[in-house]
């Protein structure tokens, strides 16, 4: 089952003509899952010919115009497309006043349902379970309530042994593809076989996670660790750190300080620059964080990047 | 002076990644008015490096997403950019309601005086004044109140004929530049000399009218009438014309029909298109609106007009 990431923005504060805003879109097994909405997510949306109708679930940080000021618009869409299932829109508080408003005050006529989940301030914990995989939010520190997200893979069954079920005498076919995904399965004469017998340990899935905009702090640390992608605002270079603690914003020095010590982190990508850098000068931000965490990487628009399994 | 149009985008409905929201920017005189500001305005903005901060007066046709949704993220460059003056949005009923609920729902800090004036339903007349232009509002048919726009420069003073002022032995210099201008003069010895005496009859300035979204209605026509440019929906080609009225949208031979019976109108631009049409089947709006009113073009993204006096 595939895996990948959109960058459909990598710009923070405010839309640049190469730089949209922050927001990152996820596609597991055909299902999409976007992260932010802010003004003009949907052009990149296009741009990337992915489909409105397949996001299920909307994950919003906070209540900042660069961060959601694309909802209404992206909503509209439905009067151009059926659609079947709800929509879920998870975010922190203030996020059903902000769709009802916008509803209202544009008439906004929406042929399907949505559904929307506030997560009250300082809570974390699972916000969404899907087949296979759940959502995990948790708090981050910002000028108003914010939220970082993990996507979180349930584990897979082990390796399959095909001597180990030689050995116990089981026919191929039907029953290995049985045991092969982790169900037990009774043999004609009425034994019965589990997975395990047949199988190496479960297998961790995939975590990707999603952290933009907050202060350092080393509580981000235990949510994303084990991340396979960790995609987390970088924003200013550490010349600037004083400043960005101020704003409540993360150097990107300090992005790449929390990938390292989460521990477990496949790769870093930094995103939400400060609109004051141009696409040249984002390579400080690369350098200063690369200093502490190798394995990091500049997002950029339209950039899609395959997560594969570890193992 | 120069009167210049910026097309910052040309579509309906939705924001294609090669049409932006409609929306036109008129300068003159280094002055900006934005006429509708849906979603990605200011990436068009931005794109043409036009500066926000010199923008006097946004004008808004209605309150639906699309020609609206961009205004949060337009009041919030001014968190960037330091602004004395007031910026002056006019528009319909709910203009204020949903500036104040974007403002309060997303804290949007913003650093200089907003001044919101709403045109009540039905109503025509001049909504804004400034130095040697009027702006008019118009009500249009749309499915809410919806308004369309004319921008007015004010009478200038006659051709100057030197030979006359030679005539009256009026030394050149000063003298002829303040009567040139239209005021009077006094020469030595007392002798008052009106403009009139040396120029011909006052001309007229420049007017630019901008209407989405409506059914066709003859209302429109004296109001438009005499635009140099008029830049009008042309939504659908003639085949959909029960849809369009249904809708309450104009056709583009519809709009070539107001251009043509309002009497001196100088160009017809077509605008908010749907996105049914690829940039390629627009041709057939423009050959339907051509049909009617020969001098008819298709606006573009980014395309820049220049207005000129007629004499």
């Amino acid at each position: 089952m595939n895996v990948e990431l959109f960058v459909l923005g990598c710009s923070g504060m405010m839309p640049l003509p190469g730089r949209y805003l922050t927001s990152v879109l996820l596609r597991r097994d055909g299902e999409l899952f976007l992260f932010d909405c802010g003004e003009a997510t949907q052009i990149s949306l296009k741009k990337l010919n992915l489909k409105w109708k397949k996001i299920s679930v909307i994950l919003i940080s906070h209540m900042h115009a660069d961060h959601v000021t694309g909802l209404p618009g992206m909503l509209m869409l439905s009067s151009q497309v059926e659609r079947d299932d709800p929509l879920y829109i998870i975010g922190p508080p203030k996020l059903s006043e902000y769709i009802e408003a916008n509803r209202r005050i544009l008439d906004m006529y929406i042929n399907y349902k949505i559904e929307v989940i506030e997560v009250p301030q300082g809570q974390a914990g699972t916000v969404f379970k899907g087949d296979g995989y759940y959502i995990n939010a948790f708090p981050l520190n910002h000028t108003k309530p914010c939220l970082g997200y993990s996507f979180i893979e349930e584990e897979r069954p082990g390796i399959f042994y095909p001597e180990k079920a030689l050995e116990l005498n089981i026919p191929k076919g039907n029953l290995w593809s049985k045991l092969q995904k982790g169900d037990s399965v009774e043999l004609e004469g009425g034994r019965v076989i589990t997975s395990n017998m047949v199988t190496g340990e479960k297998r961790s899935g995939r975590k990707f996670s999603f952290v933009t905009d907050t202060t350092f702090s080393p509580n981000i640390m235990p949510n994303v660790k084990d991340s396979d992608i960790f995609i987390c605002e970088g924003m200013f270079t550490e010349e600037l750190v004083e400043s960005a603690a101020e704003k409540k914003h993360l150097t990107a020095k300090q992005a790449a300080e929390i990938a390292l010590n989460a521990g477990g982190i496949g790769n870093l990508g930094l995103i939400h620059y400060s609109p004051r850098y141009n696409d040249k000068e984002l390579v400080k931000l690369l350098e200063e964080a690369k200093a502490v965490f190798p394995n990091t990487f500049l997002t950029r628009d339209r950039q899609i990047i395959n997560m594969k399994n570890k193992d």
